[in-house]
């Protein structure tokens, strides 16, 4: 299967491309720089497309990212918030219509270049406040993209971590052998991770929950214990 | 109802914007560089924007198109052939999953403002070679968008002309006074209608249906008859 990978640079779809690398045909990675505040991630991304040897393709829709204005991760005039995903305020890091974007590109590419995959990293913990996370909208996204391409041949959406959590999936991280320092996850794109952010916080739960030794350097490594009760 | 329409500056979305305009609250206008040959039609969505009043919104895709390349629209190396719609040759001019990408990205501005629907041209012709114009993809697509912005608000996809001829739209467009002339529809981009691309061909067909005066500037105005018969 002649796979294309969305990948951020983040730790799930630096996995998922190992993954993609090892079971299937791995064809390239997809990043967007979609005007996020760093894109520090992306040359995380890089180092991962180099490594597995296969082109990085970096598609730049920071213009309708400005357009889509009002998120924390695109405006500068709005704060990062610190804390869980699972928080309110973390609804301010949703970008509208991304994921849709982001899929409709990479399908796009997996066509004209005759691949029989996308594959994106959305798992179970996303689901609390991306809606364009959740299964449903997967599994019609689908379906709406075998129309789109009717007569052009079929390209699957694979999503295997759908339901699995990011602990789960940082064990299959751990599986493949990933090196896992060569992954970016902190919104904020200082030297370290900040350790404070959603996906700080996050990150080094997941780690935790899998019991593996988390090799990130944090500038922060406490917080997250009071945010998530462990 | 709050509406963006996807203008291309030719005469299908051009008669779209000015009903939208007439009937609901026109929020603007959203046009793509998608590394067509020619920009030529963008320059006519701007008059039609100036017209109406409302913001113009040019989303630069065109590095994504040079990656969907293949395409007699995208494709500098690849002859823009000519003739009908209908037939077997105008499948060059498919870009990959065109459409599913122009419609996530105008759903994500209308979400960022806040607005009720976008509306999109797309009419009976389009459905012999684009699968992603059919009525099928349409449903599934706004089925989809609802799951993706799911508690953000709900956007129609607004398509009057889905089962609709283009003559009916032409016919349309002399009801709400459309200025014929300020509208683009060749695929090459010369000082006037070059008379013999697909969209010429249609265009001129659509008119004649319509039993309305074609005010156009064809370089070859005899073309069409014998391609369709009239």
């Amino acid at each position: 299967m002649k796979t294309y990978v969305i990948c951020s640079g983040g730790l799930d779809s630096t996995i998922l491309a190992y993954k993609c690398a090892k079971e299937f045909k791995l064809e390239g990675l997809i990043s967007y720089n979609y005007g996020q505040r760093h894109v520090k991630e992306l040359d995380y991304a890089a180092l991962t497309a180099t490594d597995l040897n296969v082109p990085h393709h970096i598609i730049d829709i920071s213009h309708i990212g400005k357009l889509l204005s009002g998120s924390a991760l695109t405006d500068d005039n709005i704060d990062v918030p610190d804390g869980h995903y699972a928080e309110d305020t973390m609804k301010i890091t949703v970008v509208p219509n991304r994921n849709a974007i982001m899929l409709t590109i990479a399908y796009g590419i997996a066509s004209a270049k005759g691949a029989d995959a996308v594959a994106t990293a959305v798992h179970g913990g996303d689901h609390f406040i991306y809606p364009d996370c959740r299964p449903e909208f997967i599994h019609t996204f689908e379906k709406m993209q075998d129309y789109a391409l009717e007569g052009q041949g079929t390209i699957k959406l694979y999503t295997p971590y759908l339901d699995r959590t990011k602990a789960d999936i940082a064990a299959e991280g751990e599986k493949y052998g990933v090196p896992f320092v060569k992954t970016w996850s902190c919104y904020k794109g200082r030297e370290n991770h900040c350790g404070r952010c959603g996906t700080c916080v996050e990150r080094q739960e997941a780690f935790h929950l899998a019991g593996i030794n988390d090799p990130t350097v944090y500038d922060d490594n406490v917080f997250w214990k009071l945010k998530t009760g462990t």
